[in-house]
């Protein structure tokens, strides 16, 4: 007997249920996109090595699958890779077909991505990523678009989240206004630390990274800005008035928060300069969402960029964009069972079969249920009663009904509630009504 | 400057028109499948190469994409393939979590498959599958099902088709009746060939395959066979009387012709002998889609088999499934102009943004409009008018609307219909009703 197949470590089978729940989130989010504007391409799950090497640093490059050649070509150095997320093919479509594509471009795109990382708990080597961006504006309104996507995914998920903001150039401006403008890194990562080490112990860190104490000094009532969203932009402008740059990201945030007080968008939005993500990438605003009950890192990021096609030879086109990190929500909505049934009940009735005068009037009901859009289905064989009963129940189907010998004369079927264990009989052409 | 950005060959890029009219097939596919009380599991894109290998036969073996070893093992032989159909990893999960599934099991799966083929016109290195199957149950139910679901998705769909049957049992039985129960496939390319070249061609063709002219003689009137199927299947059966495994097979099909007729499933049906497809591998019925109207291959098909998971220690396990040929589909679709509108139009609406108090009540309009559920959205920058309209263009956006200074003071706005050139002003919270 061959040995029980497996599947390569760090891959991950999904089942029914847990495919419906995935798809739930999926689904979720193409809802949101479509309704603003947002729609979806594809692109393969290889691109050529020459596409992917360098853009994901000497620790990324190390991380893609290979392909190998096919037939005499199978000892050459590959030439394709699997893709390692969204992002640079991503660059790579809008630089290959931009003369067909309408500027501002706003694309969704789900798709899966492989990473050779060590497998390790939450950390696999497919995932799927989940990314909407739009390329070719530098209009705050995407950024406010995208805050309103945050805000309409997760509030129909079920799920609380607390969306954090922050702008490089705002970084940008205290670097520079403390004489560093070489450590945007250090001083976030002070800043990140603060609550949990202290004033002092970050101060003697910042000193240990070469920063002087007059530099410091001038760092340090930016670190301890306290109060609300705009109470420290206010204090923000005034500490680093003299950076141009600066005051740009100020006056960025400024418009994103005013314009989510105007219009009422219902979702927890907080200014934090520790946050830091992908610093060497970012231009202008970064986002980060955390969700509120549940210990896990961060469930969707992402910001605003402008140079993400000149890898490609296509500079100076400004884009943002956010990142859905499905795992994370899956993993989220699991733990706070946040998953609405009607996200993993398929079929809503089982017919038992009897074989026979009974099987053909129940596919005759099962076409009428099913042309009024109702999934329903017959027990294929004419199984013993218990075996048919113990195939719903384990499928989770709410209603079990019977058409016997008796039922068919009458032309009714009984219909049982898996649920309450409550039994009635219907009549055949009425049979769609308790879907109603 | 870079060079243009490519992709690897036999791989494609989908735009955004082009994916909506590929989800709009899976999406009929997964909404006539649910109906029938599928549900989708995936599987990783990797496989282990011992799960792969040896299951296509050898050209198969030669097809698969082999995944480089990452880190220290980069140089030992790949461990690792890219999935070359979904029916294999399908055999696989049902093995690997046969005490977690509830049997019969039905399951579908879209997902992409890889193949190494030399890419030409309509071929392609990655391209997706869809199959729906259901193992562990012997019933003929299944088969129905099947044909319902092809009756389903193509209706839906607007696809003319043709079902073509056949069960491979009949064929052995044709076999065995001339003492040739090897030649299956040899009589199944005679009868292809029979209206092309004619009889006496046909069966100068089987002579020199090694069937003896008495043989031939038995078959003629086999090959010949004429009427309609249920009078074909009655001509058949008193030709091949003394083969139990043929009569079985009459049998079966007499059922499936029986259910079709009785459920009055709107489909046209034909028995034909000469579909071979699989013939290692189908134990009963076989099936092929075929559309009518555009000359193409077959866009689905599929059949029941008896030992898919003895491969992975399994044995005895019976299925039948189908697989829709997506790639085929679309181009049937495309050429006969049957993608309706609202497969590609996302958009509704576009408000032109003018900025300022008119941007910001544009963009009240806007949350008041999704809501309601109708994709919406503005142009991001306050550009001029010209450009703006050129993009709601471009996109085909159907409605645009402008609430200039006049318009806000008023509480209206002025919506063009982009197909008419029809305008009209429509009060702010009315705006919704031109899409009920």
């Amino acid at each position: 007997m061959a040995q029980k197949p497996s599947i390569p470590k760090g891959t991950r089978d999904f089942s029914q249920a847990e495919t419906a729940r995935r798809n739930y989130i999926f689904d979720t989010c193409r809802e949101v996109f479509r309704l603003y504007g947002y729609a979806p391409i594809e692109t393969p799950a290889m691109e050529n090595l020459s596409t992917l090497m360098g853009k994901y640093g000497e620790e990324g490059d190390k991380l893609l699958f290979r392909i190998q050649n096919s037939g005499e070509q199978a000892s050459a150095p590959p030439e394709k890779g699997l893709r390692y997320d969204l992002t640079v093919p991503f660059a790579r479509y809008v630089v290959q077909h931009q003369s067909e594509i309408a500027f501002p471009f706003k694309r969704y795109q789900i798709q899966p991505v492989w990473r050779a990382d060590r497998p390790q708990k939450g950390r696999y080597r497919e995932f799927y990523q989940c990314d909407v961006d739009v390329i070719g504006s530098r209009s705050l309104v995407n950024e406010l678009e995208l805050i309103q996507i945050v805000e309409a995914v997760f509030g129909r998920l079920g799920v609380g989240v607390t969306l954090k903001l922050n702008n490089r150039k705002i970084l940008a401006g205290i670097a520079e206004t403390i004489g560093h403008p070489d450590k945007l890194v250090d001083i976030t990562v002070a800043i990140d630390k603060l609550e949990k080490i202290g004033m002092e112990a970050v101060k003697a860190q910042l000193a240990e990274k070469g920063i002087e104490t007059a530099a410091i000094d001038k760092l340090e009532p930016i670190l301890a800005l306290e109060g609300s969203n705009a109470e420290k932009l206010n204090k923000l402008a005034a500490a680093i008035v003299g950076s141009e740059t600066g005051l740009l990201g100020i006056e960025e945030m400024r418009f994103i928060f005013d314009m989510v007080h105007n219009l009422e968008i219902p979702l927890d939005i907080e200014l934090d300069l520790s946050l830091a993500r992908g610093l060497n990438y970012y231009t202008g605003t970064i986002f980060e969402v955390k969700a509120t009950g549940w210990q896990i890192g961060s469930i969707c990021g992402g910001g605003r960029y402008d140079d993400l096609t000149g890898i490609f030879g296509m500079p100076g086109v400004s884009g943002v964009g956010i990142s859905f990190g499905a795992d994370r929500i899956y993993d989220v909505m699991a733990g706070l069972g946040l998953f609405p049934e009607e996200a993993t009940v398929g079929t809503r009735l089982l017919l038992v079969n009897f074989g026979g005068a009974e099987e053909l009037q129940s596919l005759r009901l099962l076409s009428a249920l099913r042309a009024k859009g109702v999934p329903a289905e017959i027990y294929p064989d004419a199984a013993k009663m218990k075996k048919q009963m113990e195939w719903a129940n384990r499928r989770a189907v709410p209603f079990v009904a019977i058409v016997g010998e008796e039922e068919l004369a009458k032309g009714v079927a009984t219909v049982k509630n898996m649920l309450s264990g409550e039994q009635k009989q219907i009549a055949f052409d009425r049979l769609h009504e308790i879907f109603i």
